[in-house]
């Protein structure tokens, strides 16, 4: 049958939508870059303005090799005029023959950008403070004079065959009206990417997702989004903005930064995982996160916060007795992102009082033991009792165990009979010894 | 001028919408209680299951006291049939006659809800696995058998006349129609709150956003939400739920909980006091929050992440050259909180090549010595040349200007003519020495 006339058929093929991952992209979402987002890597840049940071060239290179490696898409340096070491930094960096492309950050001041793009990066980005606070405390400059030197410095840079981002700085504390007026002016000239910046930490999630989508409307070019985290929503601000059209992510490794950081890489590579792990396994090389982390955090000298997304000692590790049982039965139900994918290993732990027969029995199995449901509920009661009166360890389970098997299996006997206990039953010293201390508390199955 | 019939005249006074600050409640949020929000403080529940915590009854108990004095609105605790030694802490900590309200937290069982009502608490919550996942590989039980034990356990809580919250778990893996009917019916019966639970720790604000603004459409009953951080959006999902008209929200000191944890209760204040900074502090002791946290940081034995909000070591302390000099002229321009607030202190990293003259002006100023703006420009590149060498520290700094204001002030003169310096001149060794490792790299003004 043909359609009436006005009307093309369509296929209902073509309109079936078909949500698998309700963490995905929303349907409805269809500016969302949440499957096709990109990453901007300012650990030594942004990074570097964090209280600990001093890098060395040696160490520079060492954390740009690492960032192309995991395979970041932008890897952002210090400007070259900061110091002098920082402008041969930036050099030598450039001439690594990196994949990743190579962006120096630098103020909207034609004396930058003429240092800038003699250095051999890829691409510059522009920053200028647009809010009232800054125009009034920092630079003194109004709008005006901000846009005649946006475009002065646009079209050098442009002139030069370079990529080149404008960012306005506090965009959330700026006038709407004059932000979509400059960003408009410099999508004409046609800078690659225009930037929304969170500088002071505060922006909420549905903010930034109305902004996104207002400029959006407003710009042809990529929107990067620069998100700090003095309130603690620069993941999820981050996440909301690919929502609204974002495209580019600006992070450093641990999230490193003035005050306490920006969106972490880590952090952000979880909030993906979840959403599109096809997309971000493809791009991204997680199992190489740890290393990464760990080769910054050294050359900072901070440690590994305990609560870190992924990697933080206990992201995959389970304690309360229903959590255990379930896992067992089925990782999903407690866990929306697998240690696999990361490199690393799945924990539950079990020596603690508010631990359950599930998780016992699991350990009586790995001790090659065999005990009925029943008695595994039993031996459980008694590890409750003891972890009442104190901390537990591995040792103290294995030996309730193994006291609770012997006293099952061992008929009613006088001690002189003990030869006849089975071969099979393991002696105490067959077990394995504990590996160390974390290992004492936490063990894998 | 009378109106036309079948018009009220509405004064415009009424209407005027006066956004004074741009990351407070929306006005379009009329159901936003980002105003007039509580907190439920899990440290003593959600917490007990984080890997290293392990909690003896005078731990607890100090715990209890600081929350209570710090002001949190409810204090949950571990389920009473955990173990014997959990019931004795739940009944001791209700006789202790705190301000906050005392809530235990239980499976949906009446054998549990048997217990928990003797203990002496003020209200029940109780909790059951919604999602397809839960109920396969948890408890098995369907949708039918979950809402008749839920009706028999709230109506036997309600009978002894203390509050009842019930929660799902795992809610956004939880079929919507299933999640609205159950909660219609409780709601029905009368329970104080209705929980909503990212389990899994993977919803993002825009899903939370609808499922609080969709259940509020539901429900007469307040809305309690309970995030779990593993993508870093705990707290984000936290105020977004209370932009949509979610009441309560469920922290634990440093975030602590399974895995890596739940919305932290400091972070959340860091959000909160943006937001609506009068009502934060007409609430909460701010001050206390560095307390309570090394209080259950050494409990659980971690120490307080480096970028932890509020009191991380850096999340007041500036940096690069234009953010220390706008931060020299008003601390808003690169700050929403203000450290006052939490009893804590703002500081500027000068001893770094990133410095700016700015900085360095403030630290001659601080040392009482007297140089022009074009002097302090001169003896800020001579720090930053050193500080491309190497890491600075403040000794080092001030050498440099006093050395170089020795130069400038003292007349061209043989070594004899030393005396002449005047005697305003601070001599070296009148400096203050450095107080300490941390000292000697971050000094406040």
């Amino acid at each position: 049958m043909s359609p009436p006339e006005g009307f093309t058929k369509v296929s209902e093929e073509d309109h079936r939508i078909n949500v698998v991952n309700p963490y995905g992209p929303l349907p409805e979402d269809f500016l969302s870059n949440v499957s096709n987002f990109q990453i901007i890597e300012s650990t030594l840049r942004e990074g570097e303005q964090f209280a600990n940071a001093f890098f060395s060239t040696e160490t520079k290179i060492a954390i740009a090799k690492a960032l192309d490696d995991f395979g970041v898409d932008y890897i952002e340096l210090t400007s070259p005029v900061a110091s002098e070491q920082s402008r041969k930094d930036c050099e030598a960096i450039c001439k690594l023959g990196l994949k990743s492309k190579i962006l120096t950050h630098i103020r909207c001041h034609m004396d930058d950008a003429k240092v800038a793009v003699e250095t051999g990066v890829d691409g510059v980005d522009v920053v200028i403070g647009t809010s009232q606070f800054l125009r009034e405390f920092s630079h003194g400059k109004d709008m005006s004079y901000i846009t005649q030197s946006a475009i002065e410095v646009i079209e050098f840079v442009k002139s030069k065959g370079i990529e080149i981002r404008f960012s306005s700085e506090d965009s959330f504390r700026s006038d709407l009206v004059d932000l979509l007026n400059i960003y408009r002016t410099v999508d004409k000239i046609g800078v690659n990417r225009v930037g929304i910046a969170d500088t002071v930490g505060c922006a909420n999630p549905r903010q930034v997702y109305e902004l996104v989508r207002t400029l959006k409307s407003v710009v042809k070019c990529d929107i990067e989004c620069h998100f700090h985290n003095d309130t603690g929503c620069a993941i999820a601000n981050a996440y909301t903005a690919l929502e609204g059209g974002a495209k580019l992510i600006d992070v450093s490794v641990l999230g490193i930064g003035e005050r306490n950081g920006i969106t972490p890489l880590g952090g952000l590579m979880a909030r993906m995982i979840a959403a599109d792990r096809d997309y971000v396994l493809s791009k991204y090389k997680l199992h190489k996160l740890r290393d990464l982390e760990n080769l910054v955090g050294e050359a900072v000298r901070v440690n590994i916060p305990f609560n870190n997304p992924i990697t933080g000692f206990c992201a995959f590790t389970h304690k309360a007795g229903i959590h255990a049982k379930a896992i067992l039965a089925n990782p999903s139900t407690y866990e929306i992102l697998s240690p696999s994918d990361f490199g690393l290993t799945r924990y539950i732990h079990f020596a603690n009082r508010l631990t359950g027969w599930n998780a016992i029995k699991s350990r009586v199995d790995q001790l090659n033991l065999h005990l009925t449901d029943q008695q595994c509920k039993e031996v459980t009661e008694k590890i409750k009792k003891l972890g009442d009166v104190r901390q537990l360890n591995i040792d103290d389970v294995d030996s309730i165990i193994k006291d609770f098997h012997a006293d099952v299996t061992t008929p009613q006997s006088r001690p002189t009979l003990m030869q006849s206990v089975p071969n099979s039953l393991p002696r105490l010293d067959e077990a394995k010894p504990p590996k160390s201390k974390l290992a004492q508390e936490i063990t894998d199955f």
